[in-house]
């Protein structure tokens, strides 16, 4: 199955949280059940948060009583609203948000028409979300030769997306071109992703993977252990990469050593109206840092930083892979905001 | 108390994996239990593995039944051959046990005056150690300026070592000189040091500290939240520092962000015969990477890296920090491995 899926006015995903030990589904009935899978992260992953927060605005869409159009696209607006509040700083929530909303605003017809179209909408963004995934796979491949031992921080993979995953779509694409390649994957603390979900995900699909601990990133760069780097990202703006917190010290040392550095995220990731500056990097609890599932490591009422995120500028990032090819530094630069709207309008 | 003590035949020291929980003491009564103890890291920290190892001697001297001086000595060596099996990285314990055996291969005398020469030089490694210490923080603190902010990896603290810490000794003469520095301590996966020790002890003398993941050091760096690293070793050759892992990226990251990388160790750190080719890094047990106390946070089976320790070249070492001083570059490559004889010899 994909990682999420519109199954009769439910949305069906996997409870992240209990993976890899569990593989648990959850079948959500309403926006206000997405919003909180989101804040827990049972839900997580840029572009998978697009497909969800789209499919949360089909469930007030089909499960409305509204008899207006008005009064629908009122629920529309107040749903998008608490959406934007799970997570700050990944852009791919917002764009979908604001696709369907600019679907409804454009739409003339009757309420249950446009409960269908929003719904429809869902589907077509998850649908693009699994196509985009496939052309990044392929235009990523080229550039993962035979023998390649490939670094990879969080999890940017299919649990993170629809379905094949951005970064780690390029892995399959290049193991599905019969190239050898191996995967380091870092455990990426706080919340494990790499640990839990990658190594998961590419060990459940017969692909090779090491799992490190994120302080051993540079050691293995100097030990020439690993010769790329690919990542995902949470939101590319003019100027930098925002991702997983750690991308940029993996990005900084990836350069030291002469390592190439590849983005693989969809278009849906650019936000090229904006600078890094005006992000909001989430803060997240204290308790992702002191404690780990039951276990508490820290003693009691120690002070803790938690950004989620990080910032990685441009002139660390080799090349950007996208569902439209692959940019390099030159391409990132010249790339417009309107570059993002043709996506927005197909 | 100090971190180790002799009393009574002997040897108190507190279990390092039950902080910051419990503060359990340890006694140990034979060279066995002392090995047993290094090697499950109940007692770690270089300094405080060269005093452990010491007076591991000295438990087998102070309780031996032999008769004559060869048979005491060969009881020496067999124990001593049991403590450099332990741990094979940090360089200290080679050091106190070499330096034991040459005093007793020097020695005229019974066994029973042998002996209590044994115990005289482990309390005397122990008392130099301390001593180093209190010197090192001297020296060190003229490198902090108040206000500063500090990073520090691993635990470099009293608990690395008999008492004061270098790095955190470093911290420690600074905050007595009425300096405002606030510490910044990365939680140091896989063995959570940070967590566990540096941020336990730091709290428990009232000075700032906040703890981050390992993730988190390039983002601070570039957000211009810390100014300094300071951390120790556990063993200096004459091409690098050897640390634990994870200081190498932090090195790497502090000469990327124009931040000053300092590392405060004693002599007995330096091994100048040798050079970083020649150093066996530790590889330990996958469980450490793939379970946190009793939480597994990884798949069944999945492959892992382990490396205890990494590499740091000089070049990215502002200075090193030692009892006789403060060694920039130029010192450090003109250093002699004789200089460490003199330690050896006092």
């Amino acid at each position: 199955m994909r990682t999420i899926e519109w199954r009769d006015g439910t949305v069906v995903t996997i409870n992240q949280l209990k993976l890899p030990h569990e593989t648990e589904l959850l079948r959500l009935k309403n926006c206000d059940e997405v919003a909180e899978a989101i804040k827990k992260m049972k839900i997580r992953g840029a572009p998978l948060l697009g497909a969800a927060a789209a499919y949360a605005l089909a469930l007030v869409a089909y499960h409305s009583k509204a008899k207006e159009k008005k009064r629908l696209i009122r629920e529309l607006e107040e749903a998008a609203e608490k959406l934007r509040r799970t997570r700050p700083t990944g852009v791919n929530l917002f764009w979908a948000v604001e696709r369907i909303l600019n679907k409804a605003y454009a739409f003339h017809g009757n309420t249950k028409e446009l409960a269908a179209l929003v719904v429809e909408e869902a589907n077509r963004i998850a649908d693009e979300d699994a196509a985009a995934n496939r052309s990044i796979g392929k235009y990523g491949a080229s550039l993962i030769m035979d023998g390649d031992v490939v670094l990879t921080h969080c999890n940017a993979g299919a649990l993170a997306t629809v379905e094949y995953g951005t970064a780690l779509g390029v892995i399959r694409a290049a193991v599905e071109q019969s190239k050898k390649v191996r995967v380091i994957a870092t455990e990426t603390r706080p919340k494990l992703q790499g640990a839990r979900l990658t190594a998961y995900e590419l060990k459940r699909d017969g692909i090779s993977v090491t799992l490190i601990s994120d302080t051993m990133v540079g050691y293995i760069m100097y030990r020439r252990m690993v010769n790329k780097v690919v990542v995902g990202a949470d939101r590319i703006v003019r100027d930098a990469v925002i991702n997983k917190i750690g991308t940029y010290q993996i990005a900084v040392l990836a350069k030291e050593h002469g390592i190439p550095f590849y983005v693989a995220a969809p278009k849906s990731t650019f936000d090229l109206a904006h600078t890094s500056a005006e992000v909001t990097i989430e803060e997240r609890s204290p308790e992702e840092i002191t404690c780990i599932g039951s276990e508490r490591i820290a003693p009691e009422s120690i002070a803790v930083l938690n950004p989620a995120f990080d910032v990685t500028p441009l002139n660390y990032v080799t090349a950007v892979i996208c569902e439209d090819g692959i940019l390099y530094m030159d391409d990132l630069a010249s790339l417009k905001p309107a570059r993002l709207a043709q996506n927005e309008q197909e």
